[in-house]
């Protein structure tokens, strides 16, 4: 019987399912199995500044390439990495956290291995911390049944979408264990009902050919679940008004002409919920609703209007279909529409969108900068909108077709999006080896969020990748101070000069001097903006837009708005421009 | 009945328990509960870069101030923190992490508010994953007695030594609770067993009183619980040849006249192992024996000569007597001995230092480096040594009298030591604002080490603190390099410009090149140690010590010899000087 290295088969079986790349931190205990990446041909060790950094990247790599994967080490590493798991596990993103333990005989000895708690130390109290962020582990104590172990969480890992561990004491690395299963590509395809699924489809449909005036809501978890393909042909196939959410934006072309808007409750854009509420049926697809994503739970949909398809089951007239994954619905759906039965919808007239107050301003205005944004981007790029200003503002982005959008806007934990514009690189530097063109990866962060991860930037000079990289800098928490405590010392950050950033992370002066730009004005980022070299970046770009610390995305304001007449009256009273809300729209009212 | 806001409450308390820098980052649920910390006199809110580093700056200002604190916000903060957290529970440092959580209204309708998991969220889920890191926990749901939880979590962290939780839901923090337990100071003393503690002592002095060449062992626990005062008056009585650890240095004065040196088995210096094997008692008190500080577990001691004071018991003769805290006993030990009864005792010769092979060498070498320093160090001076070659190599700095000594080596987490200096600094500005002349603060850490949280130097120079810190640059993980994978790319960092980082933290361009000194060569380091400005710095100071990859202080090699002789091999066939271990020496051979 062949056999090969235990560390060798994890490695290859990720190379199998689509992983190019390994980002972490070596270890103590990860050292020999990191020898193994070097013996799989195209699979690449990627090292980060950092294990959160580590996970945020591999998060932004799976979010492209489908799954991601991280390797730390024992204690440390495994902890310092766990609220990037957190994240993957709110957002369902596939990452696969390796873990490489102390050997088997230090645990069962509980003895005092660096890394470890207390005198008589349980090596695998670092493992229980993270039961709570994983929809699978593979906790190998034996060469006995590892291969299967490690088929298992990862098969987990498609089934549910979202972060598994495999956990290695690294005495078992070299251990010999059956090759067979690598002859066949591993089972990552659900096992449906399939009677559930059709009778689902067959009532949705039915409630749809019914409907004077159907629509349909697209949001992020189609994408989470390998279904953007089909929910996309679905949407031309329906030919009717169509909408998504902060989180979804994307996955359907904004130029499409189905395409209404972002329906976010009180958080629309201007004439987006009164169309949406227009509608007698939604099919809902993939909706994530977090406060967040919601406007603050106002994106009310009475459940005899909605049909919804969910990640695994699907609910018509209040009849729950389960075990009816997303991808197989939307198939079947496919397959038995019936379009001469759908009612013919009239596409709603938006109203052309006000005036704002500042849009004489010289100064760059988070009202104008967004807009801006939209001529900047181009089909196939990923662009990525840290937690802060750039997640509620570039909503009001007008994406062109084809881009992939990554927020991390449910689990927003600030530092996110740097070192997920890292992984993105290297996932679209792996599609790219495979033949696929690439876009160019957008950073909108700011420099509150930035602070948290920034040695990242580092990494993606060390590796030679071509990111923009926007740096809102106004000089704190704006996201903070329009919640609580404007003028508070608590929302001031540590001032950073980005002009000596790139050199700093080794760039050399002349590069480094080229590939800064600073604006003040919106004349200054008109320019930088048109330059060749910012468009299509040879080298990384970042740009530095100064804006005012008072100034907000007007969702972000109507979002905190939606907690009540009090968060409303202290915005007022701290100066930003918001609107009340009626105790109607309010939720928290 | 007066009453004090329940935040208020928690920070009144925490400044009379000696806090006076409150360190985290703040986040939409806890912004309400940091304006209290504005309305204590003499209390400070001080930001960190990011939450990582916040656990590490309260886990350094808690070495030396006795406890510290930071705030982190519901989930994305508190998960951020952790890795730190964890290191405060193995390393017995007191440190309260304060977490805002969401209001009791979202956590029992379980709503997907941002930074929560799943549909249906158990916001306690974050909670629950520091079980295992935290010696005390107040869960704070409701301000009926709560202010009596707050207490309790706090007395069982200065009786345990070591971190406490206390959650408290963003809508709790504005309820008035009692303000009479504030009239007077928390009780944080133990209650020990007056009758055990009388036993434990005479049986330790009559052991000794029998004994013909007793010797005394000391370690980092004593200075976790507070018995510093005690230990070193003991050492003082009892006049007898005393040793210590890699994580005990500093506690007793390294030129006191009875200290020989650190016994840390196999990896001691020239005779101090031999000398230590003629005591036929010895008084071990707050004996720490992980791997790290022990010499691979080759510190031995046959159980019939110990006489073991460990944190919150006595061993002697296999007897031991429980609730007997450090401290008492050693108080109990100065009261009842009588050192007449002491037999004379010899203090041991150790044999001059041995030239090294590359003493020659104009490059600045390991060999060198450390003795080096310790003309550099002054009384008063804090030094921390970041794990990886500084850790290992500052043993060898002879430090004088009243020398703070830091080090993580138990729990061992790359990136701690940096933003630990931060906290001291802010500690020791606290001591002095009562008084208390305070001295240096001196970093060593390696390039490896700084990446991982670097951003935190930028908090140094935003609060105009001043320490020295040496960066040594060795091109990467050499510590790694030496066990396994010398030269694969794994063990490679991301290499940083040090030279512009003062400026991109934003210090002024001639202060910045005033404050930055890179030396190659002994001679060039030999001049950067004799300037004014470094010696007694009144800015930031950052010396970079370029040194080879391959070279590593001898402890470090000695410890990785005591795995067995394969280890041994790689290290040679790597390249690395190293002797091999007889294996009456080595614990893993």
């Amino acid at each position: 019987m062949a056999t090969v290295p235990l560390g060798l088969y994890l490695w290859k079986r990720l190379k199998q399912i689509g992983i190019d790349h390994i980002f972490g931190v070596p270890g103590d205990f990860n050292l020999n199995l990191l020898d193994y990446i070097y013996d799989v041909p195209d699979l690449k060790w990627v090292g980060n500044t950092n294990e959160l950094n580590a996970a945020y990247a591999a998060d932004g790599y799976a979010r492209v390439a489908g799954a991601g994967c991280l390797v730390t080490t024992h204690g440390v590493g495994e902890l310092s990495a766990i609220n990037g798991i957190a994240g993957a596990m709110t957002e369902q993103v596939k990452v696969i956290h390796v873990v490489g333990q102390t050997t088997r005989m230090m645990q069962q000895k509980h003895l005092m291995i660096h890394h470890s708690i207390g005198f008589n130390p349980d090596h695998q109290v670092f493992n229980k911390a993270s039961k709570g962020f994983r929809v699978a582990a593979a906790e190998l104590q034996s060469e006995e049944g590892a291969a299967e172990e490690i088929d298992r969480a990862l098969r987990e890992m498609f089934l549910k979408s979202g972060p598994v561990y495999i956990f290695v004491p690294i005495d078992l690395v070299d251990k010999p264990i059956p090759a067979a299963a690598l002859e066949k590509p591993l089972n990552l395809e659900p096992e449906p009902d399939t009677k559930a699924v059709e009778e689902a489809v067959r009532a949705a449909l039915d409630a749809l050919y019914t409907s004077k005036q159907p629509a349909v809501f697209v949001d992020c978890l189609v994408q989470r679940h390998q279904a953007v393909v089909e929910v996309r042909k679905l949407v031309d196939t329906l030919s009717t008004p169509t909408y998504t959410s902060n989180m979804g934006k994307g996955i359907i072309d904004e130029t499409h002409p189905h395409y209404v808007g972002l329906y976010n409750g009180v958080c629309s854009g201007p004439g987006v919920q009164e169309a949406f509420e227009q509608a007698d049926r939604v099919l809902m697809i993939g909706n994530l609703p977090s406060d967040t994503n919601s406007g603050g739970f106002t994106r009310r949909i009475a459940s005899d209007k909605a049909l919804s398809i969910d990640t695994h089951s699907v609910t018509v007239g209040g009849k729950t279909y389960d075990n009816a994954p997303i991808k197989a619905v939307l198939r079947k759906m496919l397959d038995l529409v019936a379009t001469d039965k759908l009612p013919k919808t009239l596409m709603p007239k938006l109203p052309e969108r006000p005036l704002e107050d500042d849009a004489d301003s010289k100064m760059i205005t988070q009202s104008w900068v967004w807009h801006r944004f939209a001529k900047f981007m181009q089909p196939g790029d990923v662009v990525l909108g840290e937690t802060g200003t750039a997640a509620f503002g570039l909503p009001d982005t007008t994406f062109p077709a084809e881009i992939i959008w990554i927020t991390q806007t449910y689990y927003g934990s600030i530092g996110h999006a740097t070192p997920a514009a890292f992984g993105v690189e290297m996932a679209l530097n792996s599609l790219a080896s495979r033949g696929t063109a690439r876009g160019r990866t957008i950073l909108c962060t700011g420099d509150g969020s930035l602070m948290l991860t920034v040695q990242e930037v580092g990494n993606m000079i060390k590796h030679g990748v071509a990111p923009i990289i926007f740096i809102i800098n106004n000089a704190g928490y704006t996201i903070e101070r329009i919640i609580h405590g404007a003028r508070q010392s608590y929302n001031d950050i540590v001032p950073f000069d980005y002009s000596h950033m790139l050199q700093f992370f080794n760039m050399p002066e002349a590069e480094a001097k080229k590939n800064f730009h600073r604006a003040h004005t919106k004349a200054e980022l008109e320019e930088i903006l048109s330059k060749d070299s910012v468009k299509q970046p040879q080298a990384l770009q970042i740009v530095e837009v100064m804006m005012d610390m008072m100034d907000v995305p007007w969702r972000l304001a109507t979002q905190i708005a939606t907690r009540g007449p009090a968060a409303v009256k202290e915005m007022q009273e701290a100066g930003f421009k918001v609107r009340q809300l009626n105790k109607q729209e309010a939720f928290w009212g």
